[in-house]
């Protein structure tokens, strides 16, 4: 390894720390950005750190943001009587990208799962029960994660929800009941039947509807 | 892409510019910068500035430094008789990675390909050819590569060095002539030979050896 100088070795090394990057291609990308104009690398560089200093969570859902109010709750024109609760960032980013939906999100930062430590303290569920006590909110859609911490997470969420919903309703007269929903589960579209675990089969079958 | 704030995006815009890394992966990579302790971020914002300032070329060698003298050249231990040929930096790690060289080298920065415009003086040749004419050196091994630039490449430093040399054995009266080598091309190690194409067959039956 000491065929290169000290500096390509140093940058090497902190690039093979990132997820999917192994020495071979840390060792193409440092060669690489030695070659590439320097303002390419700066940008690089200063991109990073700026990244680190800006980026903060959304006051209101927890989405990742570089004010105090993210994209989606800084846009006056959604449906505020919809939310969407998720567990990460990414996770709204892909329905997000679908298009499909119009409301708010909540971030929760996480899943339910007593085997690492985490109860309902410590993802944002209390923040949630919240939000979704305001006048406003008509559904709480729950599209949390299909595995086990994700399903355990939905089903905490819309036992609460339930809960605080019949005191609102006492003490607010919300004209309707909250709705809480859950993402359809089942086969993904493009799918072929025959690579299709069982469970989601179950669940496809369970989850029919009228044609 | 309007789902992450600006300061991701430029980030994952920045990643993408790097070899390898598409769209996707540079969203991860982003994510995962964004996620990983300051410090580590930190260290490859400054890995890459440091990177672009210190790295230059070595004064003798031309290989990649950080100092006036790459790590081989100022290593007195090697073999001062003999020079290594290659075309870039990496093929030079290519050979100290192996071992089994213990001579010094000499990085071209490419080789001749009169197509791209890159003729005898865009490469390093002149200077090849006055430290090839030293009295110490007995050998140039000509390592450039087996495509028909390195090939060409090859040729015309064999015979611009049989020209020199004998300049300057007139001149300086050295011991021997210089032997002027040419590394090996066959069939690779752990190969079958059923996938090797018909020029490397033809080369390792020519340069076939006694067992």
């Amino acid at each position: 390894m000491n065929y290169y100088p000290e500096s390509i070795l140093k940058l090497i090394k902190s690039l093979s720390t990132l997820p999917g990057i192994g020495r071979k291609t840390a060792e193409r990308l440092a060669l690489h950005i030695l070659h590439a104009p320097l303002h390419e690398a700066q940008s690089i560089a200063s991109d990073i750190l700026e990244l680190k200093q800006k980026v903060r969570l959304c006051a209101k859902c927890f989405a990742l943001s570089d004010k105090e109010y993210c994209r989606v709750c800084s846009n006056p024109n959604r449906d505020d009587s919809l939310i969407c609760v998720v567990e990460n960032p990414s996770d709204m980013a892909v329905i997000e990208k679908s298009g499909v939906f119009n409301g708010y999100y909540h971030i929760l930062g996480g899943a339910l799962s007593p085997i690492d430590g985490i109860g309902p303290d410590e993802i944002r569920l209390k923040e949630l029960f919240i939000r979704a006590s305001s006048k406003e909110v008509k559904e709480v859609i729950i599209a949390t994660g299909t595995d086990v911490e994700g399903e355990a997470t939905a089903s905490y969420i819309a036992d609460n929800l339930r809960f605080y919903d019949n005191i609102e309703l006492s003490n607010k007269s919300k004209q309707n009941g909250l709705i809480i929903s859950r993402i359809a589960s089942g086969v993904p579209m493009g799918g072929d039947l025959q690579y299709v675990d069982q469970v989601t089969i179950q669940r496809a079958m369970e989850g029919r509807r009228g044609f």
